[in-house]
């Protein structure tokens, strides 16, 4: 499937002159990436200072992917067109398939695309993103894309995925690569997860689904898996099977599938995002103690509410160092800490840790120990939250979420 | 209480004249807020250009308010000082009290206090702040303060309280008054619920407590008042005695009178945080009903999970725009929105929508609905955020989160 990651020649079939239009964000973003592209509209001889094609047969070059974005009535005729043309893998960006109860024209398409041996993603999806080297099939603007990393991103939901892709690129957390499948109508979640998990770029692998199938679980998972399934409630699966018609079976027999084959199954969002980044950035830890180092207490209360419920266990009590401590005070206690876990609490705005920051930075990078970030606050601490993502320390902003997450990790971490 | 925030002079008694130091930020920050300032250390003549006193009864001036940052042991001393130079308001942000095990100086410091009619807020806090002037009496830096609004923000922890502060200031949600009250050793949660809930700028009060007493609830609350608890387990209770010498009791019980009495219990920091953002914004919907808008139904999925268990009450099928969607699709379907609340989902990033946003934000504004919005994302999304926000509509960038808020909301709504 590498042709969808780093295809040599693209034609984007839908193009659009119009700023705004699918068909043009697409082109553009794909030009970006520096591949060779062809765009596709009978109606218009150029765009984007490119010659533009009636059909893809009229190209005169060899194509390695086509990206699709015209009406779901015409991909068929789209698809036998690509496949004469010899492009054997696609991406159907366009709606209008059984998700709005036309699987028909879904199983005319694939039907067709394979016999002709073209992989199809899609439809109803936003494609793909390669963190490599930044090629990507999107139609959204003002976007931030991670850079690379160890973080496979599969999704159903093309929506959840850039929210996913921008909270990554926010958070200077890396994607090796990110797939938005839509409908599956060809490529699935089994197609994808075999691929993934012997991609050598990809470490940790991130999916939110709407439906999953029962062969996804016939295998053993060399890599951490983390799901986010939606879909879990008699509302929730209307609303799923409005989105990309899917037919969601009941949430506890997934929930124990997952615990079975030690596949993470996140509650929410944002553990699901928790539980991404604390393995992407800092692996494993080696058991359950966890230490708290703070410079502001509150927050630490509540973590340790938190903690009561959990497989993690309090190492001491929370290391209070009061709001006049600076870096020297903050390195002393991680020295002396015996923990597994160091969750660090700053309090940044506190001057005497802001004037210190550099020190703090400095030789927290020289203690090779598993540490986690505990920070709330505005400008001033994102950029912070940037510097510890440097130092490939994840930072939370919230302590229900730092603590659920890692302690899902550790969950994990104590079955292997 | 008014002296506390609208002083005509304050006394900063433990200035220092070296940056990062607490005793300079104080009075670095009472100086910025433009109100009469007189630095107090016995070791210095002059800091930030001020004339520096020996002690606070060296002044030659009426004092209304002292903001004390000198070691706990010599706190007495000044307080007995304070009194005799007839000032009636100090703020201690000293710690080194009660939560080290040395409540005999916090009730020596009071008693003579009280000899001389002083009111004292803390000791161990962060004081206070006034949304309409500016004065604060913190010693942070690179704080972004909020404008001035309805909500008013008490907290036993200083770190809440600037986290909380930052994120009402990120999202462009106003505050009338916040108190850090620390080991309340004088003035306690009763005194101040019975200030704020008198208070004319203050239509939402919200709470962060390890510890409260029975007596803040024999009265009937008149406002809506949001408290998040902390210390409900073992691990948290110990946490909050070493933090502020909390002794906190059951959080069942404290949960069940806040049921009876109508005050919000939030489960954790994202609620609280939520809750108080809706209704400062938006006040209280008329009803349940809830209709989903949205060009991308990922997040919309969740949601629907989420209002399962809940008072919400869908009024109909997710209304799915789709990624082409414009201003004028969300328009049109506000417009013939029957629901009492309509939670917009945004995917900003859809190029669609947002070449159509000035035209969106314009139309919104016509109309006069309950609106709550959810949308996830970078700093462009970010940017919306804020435009939102001038239009009163509270965003999330989380389904839980605003989906659980929401019903809080809801709950009290109709319980009134």
């Amino acid at each position: 499937m590498e042709k969808f990651f780093i295809p040599n020649s693209v034609a984007v079939i839908g193009a659009s002159s119009k700023k705004g239009k699918i068909g043009y964000e697409i082109l553009r973003n794909v030009l970006s990436s520096g591949t060779k592209t062809y765009p596709v509209n009978p109606k218009r001889k150029e765009i984007l200072g490119l010659k533009c094609y009636p059909t893809v047969e009229d190209i005169n070059d060899e194509v390695d992917l086509a990206i699709i974005a015209v009406d779901a009535k015409r991909c068929i005729d789209v698809i036998e067109r690509c496949g004469r043309k010899g492009i054997k893998y696609a991406v159907v960006i366009s709606g209008g398939f059984k998700e709005v109860g036309r699987e028909d024209l879904e199983k005319s398409m694939v039907e067709i695309a394979r016999q002709y041996g073209i992989r199809i993603i899609g439809p109803n999806c936003i494609g793909v993103y390669n963190g490599s080297n930044g090629f990507n099939t999107f139609f959204q603007r003002n976007m931030q894309l991670p850079p690379a990393g160890n973080v496979a991103i599969l999704t159903q939901s093309g929506t959840f995925g850039i929210a996913l892709l921008e909270k990554f690129a926010q958070e200077g957390i890396g994607v090796s690569k990110f797939v938005s499948y839509g409908n599956k109508a060809d490529v699935d979640e089994v197609d994808l997860i075999e691929y993934f998990l012997s991609d050598g770029a990809t470490e940790v692998i991130a999916m939110y689904v709407e439906d999953i199938g029962r062969k996804f679980f016939e295998r053993d998972f060399s890599k951490p898996v983390i799901i986010l399934k939606a879909g879990r409630s008699k509302l929730g699966q209307r609303a799923a099977s409005l989105h990309t018609g899917a037919m969601a079976s009941r949430y506890e027999i997934f929930r124990g599938v997952c615990r079975q084959k030690g596949v993470i199954a996140a509650d929410d969002f944002e553990e699901f995002f928790g539980v991404a980044k604390i393995i992407a950035m800092q692996g494993l830890p080696k058991g359950n103690k966890i230490d708290i180092i703070t410079n502001g207490a509150g927050p630490s209360v509540l973590a340790c509410d938190f903690i009561e419920n959990t497989e993690l266990e309090l190492a001491g009590d929370v290391v209070d160092l009061t709001g006049s401590a600076t870096a020297s005070d903050y390195i002393k206690a991680i020295d002396e800490s015996k923990a597994d876990i160091i969750l660090l609490t700053f309090v940044f705005q506190d001057a005497p840790l802001a004037e210190t920051l550099d020190e703090l930075y400095r030789e927290i990078a020289k203690r090779k120990k598993f540490f986690i970030a505990l920070a709330i606050g505005g400008s001033f601490v994102e950029e912070q939250r940037k510097k510890l993502a440097q130092l490939s320390i994840p930072s939370f902003d919230e302590p229900r979420v730092a603590i659920k997450s890692l302690n899902r990790v550790v969950e994990y971490a104590m079955r292997k």
